[in-house]
């Protein structure tokens, strides 16, 4: 399926990169897309007719910080961005049939990445969006705009990174009914919650460390305040249990008033204290909260935990790492994979 | 679609509990399999045209013991059992388009339910298969005879009961390549070990606690030998990994004799002995092995986990029950759905 990528972060390099390696390989897999148009912020790169782009040269470029329209060695045609919605206006033309959405996810400006689902879907086109922000504060409506144009939008990479959250969640919902999710999605308050934990630190100096370290960004209120973990389990809440709700409408919690002493009293009962991520019929909530230690949400730095309550099945625990380009990059693939399989399916007939 | 299932143990008594819940609430879901024959060992009950089957009628009488051929409140038509491969023909004439095998697992004698199976796909009728004996000793085999017939073979509930190994494990298997799988997935003997650990047991001590509270049966080499989790591995394998094994290639070892003093100096080193199963791309191997005291294999009772070890993902970890005649017949269900599905949509052409 021909496919446009809007980003050029980790995400959208590991994903080219991959593509890359089958190219080379010659192994092609059905469903697998060919990336003809990519986007970051400084501009676009569009592959001429008949040629493919060289995707390890648009690589190689970007990792000596050329944005992709100098990128020439990567071939076809370089466009700098200029002028309101280029982007979205590219897309639309684009000719692709699969937009493949891995922008940068920021919570206070979802509209670019909106523009985009919206002009993608406008056009026909399937979607795979493993950016969190549109889907967070707008999942009903990207979800009727998705069944009225008649196209695809998956987002499994949103959560869990490359472990199969939403796909175990969408499986144990159809024999089964999912009845509530609990869950530890957030690797940056995880690590300090166990710096504070394991080596008797406070909020205060446990952030510095992970800014230090590379795992909290300066801007750390994305993580810190409960807003990434709202986004995943509004997400899921969408996905596995039809409930539609957005971030807005969710209570969140941060961790920065979680205490040393509330973290050793814990301790002392066998508990830990965790960044929970709850959804239920009637929403989502996140919050610190005390878990058994050595239980299934106690997980160590970036793993990720998510436990699934289900009326016959009792509790079903997934567990993996939670963040990662190349791991995004695996999820991007299934869901393009099953966009191309669906679309198959229905072109059967023809 | 229409269906016959084979088999009235738990997991066959609950599924037909669960469809008469669901024919009684008239909530009919699209691919919700119709029983229209019920096979045990002591003959059939063949729904006449036009009329379904009282399914409630067929739970109460089995029930109180009496077989479905006598079960005469449950309408349709009663056959006795007679004569060699009557079950087999029984199927083939059933004019039903799926065959759920829920028989009776016995590794030693797995002709019965692979003749129901054979019978099932030279008919043309597509298999949801709950049995793993002939799985297990054939499955290379099974697998061709269902490409052969062009007819699908899903069975899902082989491994974890409703927990949903097979499906987690083939989505890893997309996007990612699976390397290898390490699993402790029979609830005898981790209730077995966890006793010698806990109460400080020996195998015979607890063993025999095991069958006076029903957890191991009167013979219970099945699970204490290793087989119930070679046969559960070598399915994963050949799901997963593409990896087409049987239990006769594969090196099993029970836990018949694991010491108390083993068990206690493991515990000194922080480790616990599970028996675990393990799929690797040369095979399958079971035996008892130490592995990390709250670590991902460390479950109690009949919770099962599975670890599956990819290129790219890492190690992904699924842990839920791993037994129930309620929890099976979900994923019978699941299986059944999946099966609808692709018959529909090789059908949307004609």
């Amino acid at each position: 399926m021909k496919a446009t990528l809007v980003g050029m972060g980790s995400v959208g390099r590991a994903l080219v990169t991959l593509l890359a390696q089958r190219q080379r390989s010659g192994g092609h897999r059905p469903g697998t897309p060919e990336i003809r148009a990519v986007v970051d912020s400084r501009g676009a790169r569009l592959a001429r007719a008949g040629q493919p782009l060289d995707l390890e040269a648009l690589v190689a470029a970007k990792a000596q910080g050329v944005p992709v329209h100098r990128a020439e060695a990567a071939g076809g045609l370089g466009v700098e961005a200029g002028g309101p919605e280029w982007s979205q206006r590219l897309i639309a033309e684009s000719g692709t049939e699969l937009l493949i959405e891995a922008g940068p996810t920021d919570l206070k400006r979802p509209a670019t990445a909106m523009g985009h689902l919206r002009a993608a879907m406008a056009s026909g086109m399937h979607v795979v969006c493993v950016n969190k922000a549109p889907l967070a504060t707008a999942m009903p409506a990207l979800l009727e705009l998705a069944a009225y144009n008649r196209v695809g939008l998956r987002f499994s990479g949103c959560v869990g990174a490359g472990t199969p959250v939403l796909a175990m969640g969408e499986q144990l919902a159809r024999g089964d009914r999912v009845r509530g999710i609990s869950a530890v999605v957030n690797g940056t308050t995880n690590y300090i919650l166990t710096q504070m934990r394991d080596a008797g630190q406070s909020f205060g100096e446990a952030l510095a460390g992970a800014q230090q370290l590379g795992y909290a960004e300066a801007d750390p209120s994305g993580d810190v305040d409960g807003w990434d973990t709202a986004m995943k389990m509004v997400i899921l809440a969408a996905a596995v249990m039809g409930v539609k709700t957005t971030v807005g409408r969710s209570q969140v919690e941060g961790i920065s008033k979680v205490t040393r002493e509330a973290m050793a009293e814990a301790a002392a009962r066998g508990k830990t204290i965790k960044l929970v991520g709850r959804a239920g019929e009637d929403g989502v909530s996140v919050g610190p909260a005390e878990v058994d230690r050595h239980g299934p949400l106690d997980v160590a730095g970036s793993i990720n935990a998510v436990v699934f309550r289900c009326d016959t099945l009792g509790e079903v625990t997934l567990s993996g790492r939670g963040a990662g380009g190349p791991e995004t990059a695996t999820a991007i693939l299934r869901d393009a994979e099953d966009l191309a399989k669906a679309a198959g399916a229905d072109r059967g007939g023809r």
